[in-house]
């Protein structure tokens, strides 16, 4: 460990820096590390379920319950120390994930106090196994439309859950096909013979002994590509009666003569509240996804630091793979991503914080921004998971697709992160809608002609969302020399004024042309669908600035100038790297000229060959224990060159 | 099987039609499909050793071994085979690949008559279970600094095999934990202690009882992502002795008295000549690649033709996935591209066998032409498969994390395609070597200014590798609009020369670049380095050229009106979408205006929107047997919706 690896973990440790490292010395990897010897199935269930009891012991899980429910009201700990479980073995990251965050969360938010106090301690402790069961066969990313049903009988007031069809059978359910006891159900809710929309049930789905309650039909998925410590299985229910109190009634409730009320009166604000509780969720993937991908570019990258292959012309010994410019190309603007997102998810993760310790006070646009910024993140921190660790297998060879050297099970564990929690490409066009929203509150009486001449300053203003780093941002684009003067790729500002020109020019034409379905005669879907691309790169280059402002205000609160100077060199990676992976459009759009697009993919060369020598330093300060890296790749051969 | 798909695969089966169609009749699923069950490592390599032994009484391995050494020498017919047991278990493949083609080959390539007649009976009934026994822990893909030694001890008259480092132990060769008897060994050629570079050696590993060989050590890689069924291992020699006679002498022998003597005076010319003649290797892995991107991509397109998400705005039945653009762009484009490559494949595969049928005859120039095809069309198409089956995993949601749906392990099993048979990497540097030794043959004493008025259409004349269609590129270039007249997107001559263009200037450019290396003072290396991504995407540009080349003579020699309209349209799409992806640099080199390329942008989204009617039928041309699709993707619950 150098000095400077020490003082670069600092500044990206985070607010929950005593979290990270509590977890770098208590996860012993003893205890918790990705199993050394190869496993059945069976062997792997029950491993990981023993680990959820051991993990259970730390204390860590009552960091994420709220302090009147017995917990001690730490979110940002507890999503911070699970992130860490993402260096370790990701199928009890998961499996943690289902119990605490999703099974636990449910109760905990859509629950009230009787549930809390059934179910809670027993959650903390791990006695009770859970289930979150909202996915169908039919049914995974429009949970609106689940197939299952909760109906309320008069004679015993009690509900009855079923499924009606095949295609609602739950499926993929975490939990459900080995451990899980009670299970949290969404379901369509029944009264009367009205559907009230979609609520959640606790329904026991097996007895003490791990037989399945009567009327419940648990299959088993089997094998999947990764994840093979986590028993994902499927629930069919056969007309299975829970009492009335079952029902998580925080925003929708029965009473006893079966009349339904709610606290939110619309159908769809009420659904998207209840979802919205579970923000934690995607919050925590996006987290887990980070840290598997850090444990990738460590290996890697630690590999491409000593192993050698071919002499250069004219002899002389074999060059370092990270010598090459195409294995730089190959890894470190993938690195200097990953940067990127780990300050994203700090202030992802601070932010949920204060918004979540505000409990029912809380703003509702700040909540509604927050669950943006988690789809957002989340979406575009699991596609940067998948492209980097498949990268680095390949920067591997034949070592890296060895299961001994984990970036197999890393690639294969995280790679259903894309689609879980929320498919990345729904995901993506929820952020572009909250943007929008946020537009048509602030434009909505205006004329497209008048939005144009209100002067695209001020539309940034309002539509451009805040982050922590804004003020900073704009000043540093205020001083930025001119578009295409020489020179200026390195600065700051102008690098954000690219980002921030191109979400704001990818926005206001969008919103233009889906104003076209508001017309008389308007094939609405047409509309959108035909947008869709453009609304998804919206989406994205939303994120790209939200990303880059984190960064920003990283380098900037970081109080070492070695640490400072080199994360800044970092962020350039990063900011010329995602502008030459979209020259196409800032070309297209006149952004840049063509002498200046070949200056970028220049200074991304050069920042590379910069930043090559310190790339030990810059993986070492992810601090992962080196006892969850012990494979041939980083202690390799004595002599292998 | 509508009359369409039934046209458009007599249009894509190629030139060995009748192999593939009896592939489909006579691998029968029922010894040959995927295992439809879990099976331990051990399990699965019993079952795939017992269908390598099942294929060698079907008689296809014979077709890949020329008449004179007892084979049919019809090698179109044997790569064709091969391939379509892409479409079956990769496992069986690549196993079969290794004992037939890589191993057989290096005995009847590399060996002389004696070789012949004393194994080659026994691999090809696969009673001599063989390995390829090239890679070592420390070098992959720098064959000639392999560390193994192959000494000649004049006393005994015997080759002295031995690994002297650990980074000199062979590994991850296939066969070589369970099953392999002998192994064509590479080692270094060392008579009274001069070496004589990289030769190949037969070496017994077990004995009949299966047991290593005194002084063999035999190690497993144990598991690896994907290929279960494929037992790679790691070999150590120990000073093992074997007789003189063994060493496979075709281009090099040491006589009783140790004295070395080969055809080829040159000793790089030599070791190139000798990995030449390997060639069909790489072009059996572009071709298994092709068939599971193949399978991919009927799994993942017919499942977005019945599975449906969200209803339209408005209501209405939720919509098709398939009718969604952000659907249509992550599959069409892929599924255009493979019709691309299979074209190019079936024109490789033609290629290949001409040049083989002439055996020593072949033409020099022919044989480096092939072996650059092979490489660039082995690198483009395995990095299409890694990409095409990912988006395909991503596009089935949860069902396409299930191992029971296939996807996992199509992602799996090809991922090392990438990396094996020649790092893609340094493939595609070796299709830039090869183009640029063209280049420097025709112009090397010509000064730039002289080249530049040389003209560019003689450069591209001499430069511009010839292919099949070449007459026909260059009357559509002719008859092509210029360069931004308005609808000439869809005209072929304007992609052609686009695509040409392309080509030329990235070689034109790095010619001279590369020219500063030969300076006085020069470092070479560094200006080597320093151009690698240029000189990687010459290559790329290439062979995206050679690639549309081929598919724009398919679509012309298609004979069924309908069929060759649409493959017209498929063909548009991979045009475009092509010059999509690489729009940043056209815009860059002002090859097209800002409005062509959003011009371009859109032509592909209405593209996708033509051929989305009709990509049912595009995969069901491809012929997969449904017995091999046998998944829920295919036939999914009776009703769900």
């Amino acid at each position: 460990m150098s000095t400077l690896s020490t003082d670069l973990r600092r500044a990206i440790d985070g607010r929950w820096a005593h979290i990270r490292e509590e977890a770098r010395s208590e996860l012993e990897p003893a205890r918790f590390a990705p199993p050394s010897r190869e496993l059945t199935r069976e062997e792997y269930r029950a491993r990981v379920a023993d680990q959820l009891r051991e993990l259970a012991t730390t204390g860590h899980p009552a960091r994420g319950l709220s302090k009147d429910m017995g917990g001690q009201g730490d979110f940002g700990a507890s999503v911070t120390a699970f992130e860490m479980l993402g260096h370790a073995d990701l199928s009890l990251l998961v499996k943690a994930g289902v119990h605490w965050g999703l099974f636990g969360g449910a109760v905990a938010n859509l629950g009230t106090q009787p549930h809390h106090t059934a179910y809670l301690p027993r959650i903390l402790s791990a006695e009770l196994p859970g289930c979150f069961a909202m996915t169908e066969t039919g049914h995974g990313s429009d949970v609106q439309s689940l197939g299952t049903t909760a109906t309320w009988d008069p004679d015993t007031d009690e509900l009855v859950i079923h499924t009606p069809t095949p295609a609602a059978r739950k499926d993929y359910i975490g939990g459900a096909a080995r451990d899980g006891r009670l299970a949290a159900v969404f379901a369509q809710l029944v009264t009367g013979g009205e559907s009230h929309g979609v609520h959640c049930v606790l329904v026991p789905i097996r007895d003490e002994a791990g037989e399945p309650m009567p009327g419940v039909t648990i299959g088993d998925c089997g094998a999947k590509a990764g994840l093979a410590g986590v028993d994902n299985g499927r629930l069919t229910f056969d007309h299975v009666r829970v009492p009335r109190t079952n029902l998580l009634n925080r925003y929708g409730d029965i009473d006893e003569h079966g009349v339904y009320s709610s606290p939110i009166e619309n159908p769809t604000r009420r659904f998207f509240t209840m979802l919205g509780t579970l923000v934690r969720g995607r919050i925590s993937v996006a987290g887990g996804a980070g840290a598997a991908t850090r444990t990738a570019l460590t290996l890697a990258l630690t590999y491409a630091g000593h192993r050698r292959q071919f002499a250069p012309p004219g002899g002389g010994d074999e060059v370092v793979l990270l010598d090459y410019r195409a294995h730089q190309r190959k890894l470190l603007p993938a690195l200097a991503t990953s940067y990127a997102l780990l300050f994203a998810q700090n202030e992802l993760v601070s932010r949920m914080h204060d918004v979540q310790l505000s409990g029912d006070a809380a703003d509702p646009h700040d909540q509604r921004e927050l669950e943006a910024r988690a789809a957002g993140i989340k979406a575009v921190a699991t596609a940067h998971a998948t492209a980097t660790i498949q990268a680095c297998r390949e920067a591997c060879g034949g070592a890296g697709y060895l299961a001994v050297n984990r970036l197999p099970s890393l690639k294969a564990d995280t790679d259903v992160f894309t689609t879980f929690e929320g498919d990345n490409t729904v995901l993506l066009q929820l952020v572009a809608k909250g943007l929008l929203t946020d537009y048509r509150d602030t434009f909505g009486d205006m004329d497209t002609l008048g939005m144009v001449r209100f002067g695209a300053r001020q539309v940034a203003g309002a539509v451009i969302e805040r982050t922590a780093a804004r003020g900073l941002v704009e000043r540093l684009i205020a001083a930025a020399p001119g578009r295409d003067s020489d020179g200026a790729l390195l600065d700051r500002g102008w690098q954000c004024a690219l980002f921030e020109d191109r979400e704001r020019h990818l926005l206001e034409t969008l919103a233009m042309r889906l104003r076209k379905a508001a017309a008389p005669d308007a094939d609405a879907f047409s509309v959108f669908n035909d947008a869709q691309d453009h609304v998804i790169a919206a989406a994205r280059a939303h994120v790209d600035r939200v990303v880059l402002e984190a960064f920003v205000a990283g380098v900037d609160a970081c109080d070492d100038p070695a640490a400072q100077a080199l994360l800044g060199r970092v962020c350039d990676l990063y900011a010329l790297s995602t502008i030459e992976a979209d020259k196409g459009w800032f070309l297209e759009h006149t952004r840049i000229t063509p002498a200046r697009s070949k200056q970028v993919t220049a200074a991304v060369n050069t920042l590379c060959a910069q930043l090559r020598p310190h790339a030990q330093d810059l993986v070492d300060a992810f601090g992962i224990p080196v006892e969850w890296l012990g494979t041939e790749l980083v202690e390799p051969l004595a002599d292998v060159g």
